[in-house]
């Protein structure tokens, strides 16, 4: 068996930030096989990495470990934790960052990880946890050792959870936010495919109409449609363009879905 | 032997997209070694993406399957296919990303991806068919299926090529194009070193004349100059510097080679 | 054992410069581990990639070799060399890109690397050492061929060193240097934490006093603060923001340590 341990971190990749996550995983366990799933979070930005490992986390094989820092609260009171689902672990400090993996799948069990028995060093650092305490806690975790042994057991239900981005209705419909911008300024919403199965609808962002269609091509290149985007949430895209840029929106802004 | 796998995309590094590939790759076959080759294409530019993969094609071993999903027709009426070389193969939209490694080396077959037994879903989204489609399938032919398993098979003659860049005599020499700037600026005609070998020459580009040197010190910080660049081009580059930025130039731009 | 072999190059991950770089290395032996260090060393800046390799090579395990190629003088006159230390190799340009380490690590011993036996070809292109020289070099070091296989033997005092960036004493404290700019803005400065230990201290950079705290959260968000950053030396930060925008403060610039 392979094991896997993913990373997902803001640290950027100009720096050997995330190279010295890989030596410090590759002198526990060189058999490791790491996978990136971004190091470019928006800095600090929590709430786009706790979308983008819920996102990512079925798409891994059983068993696979996920270390995930974005950690603006690093070297404070905040703890460091590991958390077990079905399908794998996630390893992070307790910020949020698990929020929504949390709301999608079911907690098992998470552990307060004090044991620095597993730790590069019993001294961290006050600034990266990263490799101090989370990338050997999790190469550990990846080679074998029993989360139980990282800690001590604490209660899924008390760990940090961002405040959840609400899907109202509405007399007409429902009103949603954009909850995540992509590499092509793709706006995904919170609203979920299946809000809208089997009707009609259009939405308004920006203060403009936006009409369902059912893939990019569906309009003329540089005209903004809505659709059902890759994650299962509705999604504003421009044809061959940067909706962001193109309907000048951003994180957080209302998405209002009129069912006809 | 270790089975290998490339990827060239433009999703960025930004989102999870690149991540959900290669976890998708993992749960197939976890015993695929996966190489990228680049994610930062421009956005949906297939002729930047036929450029990279025809340069990195011939350094790669024997079996080498590269996955390539620059892709503005997702959702659409393009064909998927899969492509066979002597030394590899390719999977990727049928839309011309294929087009300058076929004209460097001859194609041996290519299948339509209708089989959708090596998709993750018969119901793949509208948006995201790296993930649904190319990616399971490349995973399943480096991991020994064979090519003619996963779909029918059709004519090489019938995929889309991208419109070739001429390469025109004049009475002084040649006309040619920018195909390609890098990330240092340097700019990469479409010009080929056997057509200057042994000649004297130089060439001029926005306006201004440039000179041949042997390598990038032959002049001082800053001045622009004309050589024979690693991709076997004639190449224009600042020393230590932007020749892109210095000289204003962009793709496509028309670069005047004379023999003198 | 498992191989392993960084890379840090200022090659970008835009083009296909270091899916090239892995192909050839996979292609001479595909066993290898092949980890990225960073490839945005920002263009030709060797004092940058100086430092990162410096950061990263002792999180590594023993035998590691490191593939360092920030070339401003590629094609011209500057040597191609390997480096050994007692935990691994340095194969780069001899260009002062070890210079860090090498005041950190004793090099136990060099090579010019002039055996084009080990090279791609022995023609190589004038522009691209990294692929026709550095990275076969390199596959075959970390594929156990003995590093004086690969050249004549060279002493290690003849290798180019950078000037070193010095910490000099005032009346009152140090005066160093900002040598360091990460990607989230700290600045690292040249100042190691055993200068300052178990002494209370204040800097003074871009005319601005900045206190002592340990760890980033210890001031109100958007506050700037001096601390031991993880590299062990003394860094300036912004709690949640960018010090090297709110500072104004570049590469270089000076900072002056107060000992009260």
């Amino acid at each position: 068996m392979v094991a896997i341990l993913t990373l997902l971190t803001d640290f950027g990749l100009q720096d050997a930030y995330v190279g010295v996550l890989k030596g410090t995983i590759a002198k526990i366990n060189p058999q490791i096989q790491v996978i990136d799933l971004s190091h470019h979070i928006p800095p600090q930005n929590i709430r786009a990495a706790s979308f983008c490992l819920a996102n990512a986390f079925p798409h891994f094989p059983q068993h696979t470990v996920h270390l995930a820092v974005v950690d603006p609260g690093v070297g404070g009171s905040r703890k460091s934790v590991a958390i077990k689902f079905d399908q794998g672990y996630v390893v992070a400090p307790d910020n949020g960052l698990c929020s929504q993996l949390m709301q999608e799948q079911k907690a098992l069990g998470a552990v307060n990880l004090t044991n620095f028995k597993y730790w590069l060093t019993p001294s961290p650092s006050k600034t990266f946890h990263g490799r101090d305490i989370f990338a050997p806690v999790a190469a550990h975790l990846a080679g074998g050792v029993a989360m139980t042994e990282l800690g001590e057991s604490i209660a899924p239900e008390s760990l940090v959870m961002l405040p959840a981005l609400d899907v109202v209705p509405t007399p007409t419909g429902l009103l949603g936010r954009i909850q995540y911008i992509d590499h092509f300024g793709n706006l995904i919403t919170n609203i979920s495919s299946d809000r809208v199965a089997g009707k009609i609808w259009y939405l308004k962002v920006g203060g403009k109409r936006i009409s369902y269609r059912h893939a990019y091509g569906g309009v003329p290149v540089g005209q903004s449609i809505a659709l059902i985007g890759s994650h299962g949430y509705i999604e504003i895209a421009t044809n061959q363009g940067n909706a962001s840029q193109e309907l000048e929106c951003t994180w957080g802004d209302p998405v209002e879905v009129t069912l006809v």
